[in-house]
């Protein structure tokens, strides 16, 4: 073995280089990524819609869609294709999140083989977070990736699942422990979408909003405090703050995603609320939906950055107000079992290879990370949590 | 919506960055990729071995292996992670093309899983083109990818399913369905575990180099001519000629893929032989190994390419000279099967988007994509296989 002795260095058309020397090999290559997501009213409607030009070329659309939107649009969205005169194929997929599993994978990637996908025809993906999930993952593995359009339908779609590039399935009693970096080639974001949607749904997402807020971005969070209630009663419908308060969520995560899509550098502001909640997700289903046990983990967590001084009482406070406002539980059991959170906190430690990288709020809208939290804050933390009323506003 | 008129640009450290206009946000990525394959004697010797360098910083070590090397070679490996003082953790898989499929996947899972690996620690995947192809698969969708370090211990593995960045496996009936692209951090090629091959799988490995000359490497070819039977009967060991053929097929396939390692350009040199045995494989199964296919795959397109007049009848003759001299089959009843070869090709041309891009040598050593190809070329050249001999040297 040489390491340093290169006989011969090849270049390659293309972005990839090989150099080759004495029994050795180095492959150097660069995958360029680029995905849109763009803002559209009415995509399914009579008039001119991007998704045409996006499916420009085939004949025929392969769509992946939540058995609920198929229910409420799928009329709508069915004729739509035909006026373009596409052949449709309709995957309806039933999206609980206990249904985010293996066997619905294999059930898509069923009727996927069926229709006979091309190696480059866009599968287009309406639906939620779990829709989304499901069909990124399936996307990524068959054929060993096909390219797919996503619509998010929902709040949590919109302002999370769709606009990363992380696509996962529950596995062995674990969130997302299978899954892969998939990005949709373009995102359509039609909030005509989000006037269907139940107030508990529309809470759901904004259990996303809250997070980002909380550790990022302090304007949003005041917004929240300001309108959050009226954009629920109103889901974000016929309210000027909505777009803005969407705006500002996607654009907050995605100035922490770009730089590191692939997750090289696990501190990740945005796990904030993912530290003790994906264990305490998986142990509740059906009954918590994600961006509840997400916003459980914002106030569990603003709770440890208090007892370290880095929250204020007024802060905590605050947290708590928001998260009551939007319908989001301040406590539940899972939260006040120390020994369940120490469980939680060890499986996401192997997640993020054997360090914390807990990032914790340093007054709101900003974030520090924490490798050193200990038992005894667990502990005191999780007997915080039980003086907090379950499914109303907080006492504190 | 108002593509062009962006409002802010926003440039991230590292290496991606986001624009955001009104209502549209852009990502742009690069995924840098880097591996090595390096060869190396002993590497589970009592010297120095480059393993450990690799492995540093871990006291323990997750071991995916293919259970006949874990009976051959088990003992030796074992004491050299003894002699490492690493923590052993031993996923022996029964490696049977038939078993490459979602179940063993699963249970490779499982066992990395109960191991509780991290997100970065390197699982150690040591076996043929089976084994790879499965601890591949697994690593890039455990945790959304773990990174792995690929010992190969068959010529397949070798100059094949090691280098490469591909994983995959059997599904539906169809050869590699469900996989991904996932590169190995490194490749260990350690040339003493080929001593232990059967006469079979040494010429399995054959089969991939047998494409890679008639289609890229005329010396390559000669060289087969020359010594093929030779480094059959002493399975690449203690001939000088050996090393020379192993580093030609790897440095030829690394030339191609390198470039276009995610197959971002469906015309590939490589696939040659892969055109009509995926299908011809898995019906076979578990008669036919890979490299046996691949070979039937070469002999059938080259009688092709010679009734275009793109081969010469003496290129023809001793490109299934070649392969008899090697002990791969000339004929195969499948290959016999015009029908079943239309199928076969429908469903390549799925995989290629749509278009056949048949590699075709057009002369020993050199490509031409074919986008053309005809049932009646089929029906004809499936009547001539039916003159070769199945089993034996060919007669023409």
């Amino acid at each position: 073995m040489n390491l340093t002795e290169n006989k011969e260095r090849l270049e390659m058309p293309g972005s990839g280089s090989m150099h080759a020397g004495d029994g050795y090999y180095d492959v150097i290559s660069n995958c360029h990524v680029n995905y849109k997501a763009i803002s559209f009213e009415n995509v399914f409607g009579e008039g001119e819609s991007p998704l045409l030009h996006l499916l420009d070329g085939h004949d025929r659309v392969c769509v992946v869609i939540d058995s609920v939107v198929n229910k409420i649009f799928g009329e709508k969205i069915r004729s739509f294709f035909e006026r373009a005169r596409k052949e449709l194929h309709f995957v309806v997929v039933d999206c609980k999140e206990s249904n985010k599993n293996l066997e619905t994978t294999l059930s898509i990637i069923k009727k996927v083989e069926e229709v006979g996908v091309l190696r480059r025809e866009q599968v287009v993906a309406i639906g939620g977070g779990v829709l989304l999930d499901l069909a990124g993952f399936v996307s990524s593995i068959y054929r060993r990736g096909i390219p797919y359009i996503s619509i998010p339908t929902t709040l949590m779609g919109v302002i999370d699942a769709s606009v990363g590039i992380k696509t996962g399935i529950n596995h062995l009693g674990r969130r997302n422990r299978l899954g892969s970096y998939h990005h949709a080639k373009t995102v359509l974001i039609d909030t005509d979408f989000l006037t269907t949607l139940s107030r508990r749904e529309t809470a759901n997402g904004m259990g996303e909003i809250l997070k980002m807020a909380v550790i990022k971005d302090r304007v949003l969070f005041e917004l929240l405090e300001k309108h959050g209630k009226q954009l629920l009663d109103t889901n974000f419908q016929d309210y000027s703050v909505a777009r803005d308060v969407i705006h500002r969520s996607i654009k907050g995560m995605l100035e922490e995603l770009a730089p590191n899509l692939w997750e090289r550098d696990l501190k990740r502001v945005v796990d904030f609320g993912h530290s003790f909640s994906p264990l305490v997700e998986m142990n509740a289903l059906p009954e918590l939906l994600h961006g509840e046990a997400v916003a459980l983990d914002v106030i569990f967590s603003s709770v440890l950055s208090n007892r370290r001084g880095m929250l204020s009482d007024q802060e905590l406070t605050r947290v708590m107000k928001v998260a009551s406002s939007l319908d989001l539980m301040n406590s539940h059991e899972l939260f006040q079992q120390a020994d369940f959170l120490e469980k939680a906190l060890a499986d996401t430690v192997l997640h993020r290879n054997g360090a914390q990288n807990l990032p914790f709020p340093a007054g709101i809208g900003k974030c520090r990370f924490v490798n050193d939290l200990h038992s005894d804050e667990i502990a005191a933390a999780a007997g915080i949590m039980k003086s907090f009323d379950w499914k109303t506003p907080c006492k504190k």
